[in-house]
């Protein structure tokens, strides 16, 4: 049984074969960005694009991204690194070289609910995320067939109450560690700390926000029944705290008394399947920056 | 001690002299649009805009917003709105008729963030607010002499822990019951539910919104530290509950990690003053039903 | 050669086989709401939505939309059409009543950008669009096998300067008379007059739109040169007036000096999919009234 | 006779005494960012925020934007800037450096529309605008008693076809060179290319924006006709070609066929004011760059 897709979209081409992302989070001080332009200059390389934030100017955190081109890169980026770990112990620096050309990994989390999963698949296909889907775990077997017809391994990973903690144990061998990122696509199951560490700042989830919050079940709803006349949604890295970790992304749409539950519904998983993919994207182009419970994003 | 104003700007006219506005909530059942249009073609009324909504076609609420011209309105009104009676009684209908012509009456509540206040005071001087403003009433001095310059009385009612209760009465004596509507431009005194029941669905309040909301005291600083990408306001009708009654209006702005503390309270401010004018105008020009705790605006 | 789609996507279920809407437009008078109004009432229907709207007053045109239910609709609805001849006349009214139960038929028409063909099949299949997809036509093979894959039939009708007026011919043929809407889904060629004519109103088309406009060809790089801070799109009825047509809807959204041309052009295809499955959205659900080149879309 | 304000609001303080904002293009290329950030550095500067862009990495333009602290920097500046001489020469940079503490001085023209020029007075007063207004030039008298309430000098110019060169004349006179930018907020009369040429990149102008633009007079009346859905305005840079300057900013909002054209009007009026503000604070913060007839917008 073949399955085939959409063949008229190129997969994404890398055009950046010698450009690197570096990131770095350190205490502020004089001469930090000095030092690495300078040290970059050195280096031969060529800025094109740096962004810097300093979130208190006296004694805050400093934030700074550099893009830049290399020749040589590949051969040269285990030099760099090396000698860059100077500059980074004297400035006490939280830091990362990104080679562009070598693909992000993610591995996505669906169950029932394929929204999400669907404009993932879609804009990698058509090239905006510059990425490899390296899997897809689900505790659902319906988008096994969908997801191997692009030629991406589905790991149906069933879960039940009973067996949480040997269906997690079976993720996290699928997974392994060579993965960058893990998307929680609408992923109904609950994460354990234990997995969350073992992913720090690597799990992107997407849920809903309303203004006011509703707590309790049936979001949708609470928001019908007290007329709100805004939905949204909001991306997050993952952490022990239930969708309290940091915010990547978030967006909104108008909606008006005439929007019954269902309609609420739809329009929320066209906000979610944006805001999600958005995020993503940020992640995978090296964009953000984890402070505490704050993301510091470069767009 | 002369003041003066922007001259420059008329007041609103209003050209609508023989325009009313019909607000109708009822149970749905067959006939009502053919009953309601019936009565007011046979009473010579043409039909400018009209608007119905149906919560839910199986035994759900009916909301109806009818506006209409009708050649000497004055003189026939009375007689009309005696005559509706009929049709509303069979359809138990909650309804209402507003002349146009007749300028509904606003009390604006200030402490001392002027900026909502000072929005207000401008749309109704450029004409964009058909209405009179009665008086603003606040618990601090500082406004009065601008306030004054328009010509608005201005109400010194002290508010202490001590006489929060003799406050009220003297609001409610200089108030009175000829007020159409009470608008907390941020107002920061608690209102008591006494003070609520007399101005039911008569009283707009504004406040800040964020995704998620922040639980506690200085939700902008929280919100800065959490990293939040947007933030908005909510304008609502004030009910027992705080923060908690009808939503008339939101709106959000995008926010980002450069924007500190001081400038996403100087963002809040212009969104607050935006949303609450909203508000303000829809209740004026009778475009906002409220059944049980949600709003039907027709806009 | 199987070809599989996601199976776990529902196909649209129509919970209204006893609705319809009825579409009037016609010079503004005394009378005309109470008499479709009372004509439903006579004849059982329940009015679930109805929407009015008055150009101008004194002598403008009228529009109205009634969503109503009634009992053995398909039965009945001759008769009712028969019977409102009366009431059209004498209003001078242009109307229409939609059978909700009858699908509507679309034809799809591509050329190589597959944005908005994919959006709308996508949106198709997750049962947001009610209705049926009765072709795609295009002047490349390039999407035909994904097409198929969706049970749908694909037209390749080659266009050369040559064969223009064969092509459009071919074209007619295949679509015939029995089609609601034809969408131009990025058909990047020239329509006749002659075809205009015979679908009047019923074609959809897509572009991009930018502030100011940009006249002569590659927009985008002209956009980035000048700088743009917004870019978007809009749906239109196609009239002989190229691009001037009546337009139906338009969204837009905010770029920077960092967007280059191909980031412009995917923000760009973003807008134009979710624009235009909007507008087909709304004529399917027969929310749009054409009066001369503007739309009044009751949503 | 006596003139008062709102004296609740208090003038923006400037807390940034010893602060500095450095703007630079030039075209790109390898060591501008370490010579920049080294040469700051070994002068004592603490880079607060530092922006870059490059529009093509293969020898397109740089733009960078540098905001830092000195200790002493009234004492240090003029020494810094003839030292900086050397780096600007060896890159070819166009450069400025901007003293924090030394307000902007603006001046503002203004016709009969006053919407403009009161939500800049507004947001003054309020403390957003961290400038000097130190005049307003009309050409109509109506807005002079508003205007010398804030103790803002005012300049009656009046503009005849016969005496258009002398009021221009009059107009450099009053202005003299020691004004940072020129606001045109909603200045009817045209600008003399000798003008512009006085202050290029120093004249900001507002108008409205439509998808699609409208050629001719009466542009609301057109929108209205077209039935467009969004509307928006664009602040820019004056140049010698009318309203084909560089723009600044722009916004829209959503609008339906219920907007005639009184409230269309009324909505433009609310975009101008909004987008104008933000284009003059961006203007006086240093953040923008001019290249060509495009902007780079660091906010």
């Amino acid at each position: 049984m073949e399955v085939h897709i959409n063949k008229n979209l190129s997969l994404s081409k890398n055009p950046h074969k010698e450009r690197a992302r570096m990131l770095i989070s350190c205490p502020d001080g004089p001469g930090i960005v000095a030092a690495v332009s300078d040290f970059l200059y050195q280096h031969g390389a060529n800025i094109i694009q740096s962004d810097q934030y300093t979130m208190d100017p006296s004694g805050g955190m400093f934030f700074m991204r550099v893009e830049f081109d290399l020749h040589e890169l590949d051969r040269k980026l285990p030099e760099i690194e090396a000698e860059f770990k100077v500059i980074a112990s004297k400035f006490t620096m939280d830091w990362k070289i990104h080679n562009v050309s070598r693909k992000k990994r993610l591995a996505i989390f669906v169950s029932k609910e394929d929204h999400c999963l669907v404009e993932l698949l879609w804009q990698w296909q058509a090239g905006d995320l510059d990425a490899e889907i390296a899997m897809v775990v689900s505790n659902h077997p319906d988008m096994k067939e969908y997801v191997e017809s692009f030629g991406i391994p589905y790991h149906l990973i069933t879960v039940t109450a009973d067996t949480k903690k040997e269906a997690e144990q079976k993720q996290l061998e699928v997974i392994g560690d060579d993965i960058d990122v893990i998307i929680l696509a609408r992923y109904m199951q609950i994460i354990s700390p234990t997995f969350i560490h073992h992913y720090r700042n690597r799990i992107i989830n997407i849920h809903h926000s309303f203004l006011p919050a509703f707590v309790g079940g049936k979001p949708y709803s609470q928001a019908y029944q007290r007329g709100v006349k805004i939905i949204g949604a909001t991306a997050h890295y993952v952490t022990e705290e239930l969708d309290g970790g940091p915010i990547i992304e978030q967006d909104v749409q108008r909606v008006s008394h005439r929007d019954d539950v269902s309609e609420l519904k739809r329009i929320g998983r066209t906000i979610e399947r944006v805001v999600l993919a958005r995020a993503v994207k940020w992640h995978i182009e090296d964009r953000i920056l984890v402070h505490e419970n704050k993301t510091v994003v470069f767009n």
